[in-house]
């Protein structure tokens, strides 16, 4: 079987992208940034996702861009609540060169276990705004990632897989429904509670919510929560 | 003044690079990671030429590509001894898609501290057969850059400095010595001995030497040590 690098975060989105590679026939290898974010709980969503998918191995690389700041997911200010979504803006949650950062790693990471694939769970549709989950920046980082490496000048050819790029939220949740995904493991809240519960009000929460709500189905991590 | 990161090494090629554009004017910010290289004396010796460089600020910062595996230089096998330079092959010391990582985690610092100037010291002459050294390379991560961030998106221009791409190590000696740097400072081995002395054999000792030799100065590294 062809390996693929997946960066997995514990959210509803990488959980589904790397269902959707896994049944093309790829191994997993699952790669979780653990970057400084707010919610640490995300990290303890991916090791449930990842042993939910089987992969072959799961790696957790301790990152520290909270370090450099300048996003309110890594403590610079507020996460923005109830704030009104599509309005085209790029939100205070924007990590700078964040998925430059995590694709690079993969990209190592691919090379030393002999993949040609990436996979990240970036969808450009009900997205936040965020440059790097955008077509373009997913192509000009396939094209890098075949001139960066040895691999890549002896004739590997990188891909990078981003099945979700092009479907609503919504229908990323029936997608990830009929590959059988429990939904319940994942983690989306961009300012989870002491115990990891989700706030509600943020624009992952408030996300996450229309796509239930679109797709017709229950959200299992609300109703399990009762 | 405006502001550069700068990727600084504590070796000889980022030093003079840092310095050359300091003297066009910028301020410098330093980013050197701590990656797993077997040489921790680097890291020591990054530190004292961010302070001979008068940086503003410098961040080092922890990031294991040990972990990842697939090159002499983080403890895959040996680093190779005596080899012919110049045969065209990549050695064996090539970190995986080490260049990438590096300029990503520049890419995050520049954002949030507002500098559109990244700076790294590659030279495509002298170099020991690593792709991520390449013009092609350079011009597509710039390119990604411009993509990638929200600085991008809104308007600001990021471009990678070079300023050694070009130039052979005797070159870059030379033109590190009109502007007065103090190359005791710097560490070069891939293999240094437990008191962090150079071994004389690795491809970036012989490379260092060779570079003296036609520059026509000695090593003030070894003259120091007697």
């Amino acid at each position: 079987m062809p390996r693929a690098v997946v960066l997995l975060s514990g959210g509803l989105d990488s959980y589904t992208a790397a269902a959707a590679v896994r049944s093309e026939g790829f191994a997993l290898y699952a790669l979780t940034v653990a970057y400084g974010q707010r919610h640490a709980v995300e990290v303890r969503a991916a090791r449930a996702v990842a042993s939910a998918l089987g992969v072959v191995e799961h790696r957790e690389v301790p990152l520290d861009l909270a370090a450099f700041g300048g996003s309110a997911l890594v403590g610079d200010g507020a996460v923005p609540k109830d704030r009104r979504l599509d309005d085209g803006a790029i939100p205070s949650t924007y990590v700078p060169a964040r998925n430059t950062v995590f694709l690079s790693l993969a990209l190592a990471w691919a090379e030393a276990v002999g993949a040609a694939d990436l996979v990240i769970g970036v969808n450009a549709l009900d997205y936040s705004g965020y440059p790097d989950c955008r077509p373009e920046f997913i192509a000009a980082f396939e094209h890098l990632a075949n001139l960066a490496t040895r691999a890549g000048v002896e004739g590997r050819h990188f891909t990078v897989h981003t099945p979700l790029l092009a479907l609503s939220k919504a229908e990323i949740i029936r997608l990830g429904l009929t590959l059988s995904l429990d939904y319940g493991l994942t983690h989306s809240c961009y300012d989870p509670g002491a115990a990891g519960e989700p706030c509600h009000r943020c624009d992952s929460c408030r996300l996450r919510a229309r796509g239930f709500e679109e797709a017709g189905v229950a959200d299992p991590l609300i109703s399990r929560a009762g």
